[in-house]
């Protein structure tokens, strides 16, 4: 945790805070914060800055909040990503998260797993959490934007063509010799498909939507790897 | 398995290879293969090249293989991490694996827990596990080398100035607002902390050694995240 995440929720008074749980024993156990520890945080949505901790009590722990700074600036990236394995899913959310992901596409795909749409890691509440623990990491308050899309032909016929508008529309396959560029740092629109890859109809549909394909070279990549790897890639 | 991996004991004859076990399943439940299938293969340490199934038995089956082609490149980096979390550590070691990576330093350090030098996840046996997904995974058959340190101080005194001579030595830490550079495309050695980071006098002794502080901006990133996108921005 590096930087306290709080909630309109938590605020007592005029820049007086209460937090317990989770947060509180991260800052007790982990942090081994005491009395007058003063700590990063923000307000999720909102603006980030410094808390002292003003009292410290058994499960909980008051403070005083001064929210005066500017959170990091968001990558200007939409991630469109085939259903992952819910336990690599969490740990995606969370990752690109913290790198200043804003708006992420969960989409269907042929080698998607049916069962993965039923996982409970899929109910806001769940993905929410993972948002949290990726702002908490990268220290950001912006919660991502997320839409689930189980009908790919209609979701890459209808609304990718809108949603990739004016930016740059890069999908990415490993069975291509066109080399993924770096530091476009623009508008990018970035498509990433399951373990396997997508399948011949798919990649034909998605080039039809505007997307171009592109690999990193010989190597084959998890989708969690290449998630993180492409966008370091992107912007630098 | 985007390479099937074999090993020389594989061989029952010349080009002729058996195979059973976890790489058997893998090849009839995941890639549902038949008899007359291609597969891309490779020899560890050796040729790549393909491999034809010549017969499918209950619980192995035989190939005709021929290796005839070279591995990728290796990334020109030694990597040189903090101890992760144990289940981190698989995690990091299959997928620097895919990405090229051949020479691994683990090492100790303060904020290193010391239950996580007893994890049996460190035996060879279970490292080479994972590195071998990592070949499968990225398409190699070139094994990482490993090397675990647990006394930092001599370790960074004694050895580390050997290991980053005539290379790039990079330590990833974010308390800087020097930014890493990038596609650097040359030998480069990287340290890379633990969570919550090395302590100042680890970050001394680190730069005594040579090695100059690069973060990646505002953001803070979890290991396993940092390790990736740090590769991905020094080689293009």
């Amino acid at each position: 945790m590096n930087l306290l995440l709080l909630e309109k929720k938590d605020f007592i008074g005029p820049g007086k805070a209460l937090v317990f749980g989770r947060r509180f024993e991260h800052i007790k156990k982990v942090l081994k914060a005491k009395n007058g520890t003063n700590l990063s945080c923000g307000l999720i949505d909102g603006k980030m800055g410094k808390a002292r901790i003003t009292s410290f009590y058994t499960d909980s722990l008051e403070l005083e909040v001064n929210l005066n700074l500017d959170t990091p600036k968001p990558l200007p990236l939409t991630l469109v990503l085939a259903l992952p394995r819910p336990k690599m899913l969490k740990r995606i959310m969370e990752s690109v998260t913290s790198l200043g992901v804003k708006e992420i596409y969960l989409v269907n795909s042929w080698r998607v797993e049916k069962s993965f749409w039923q996982s409970p890691v899929l109910e806001m509440e769940s993905l929410e959490k993972y948002f949290r623990l990726g702002l908490e990491q990268g220290k950001d308050t912006i919660m991502p934007q997320i839409y689930q899309k189980r009908f790919f032909s209609k979701f890459v016929k209808e609304e990718l063509p809108i949603i990739g508008k004016d930016s740059l529309c890069i999908l990415a396959h490993p069975k291509t010799s066109n080399i993924c560029p770096n530091s476009v740092n623009r508008k990018t629109t970035l498509v990433i498909g399951p373990e396997g890859g997508f399948i011949e109809f798919e990649i034909k549909a998605l080039e039809e939507a505007g997307f171009e394909t592109f690999s990193i070279g010989e190597r084959i990549l998890k989708v969690e790897t290449a998630t993180t790897y492409l966008i370091s890639r992107l912007f630098t």
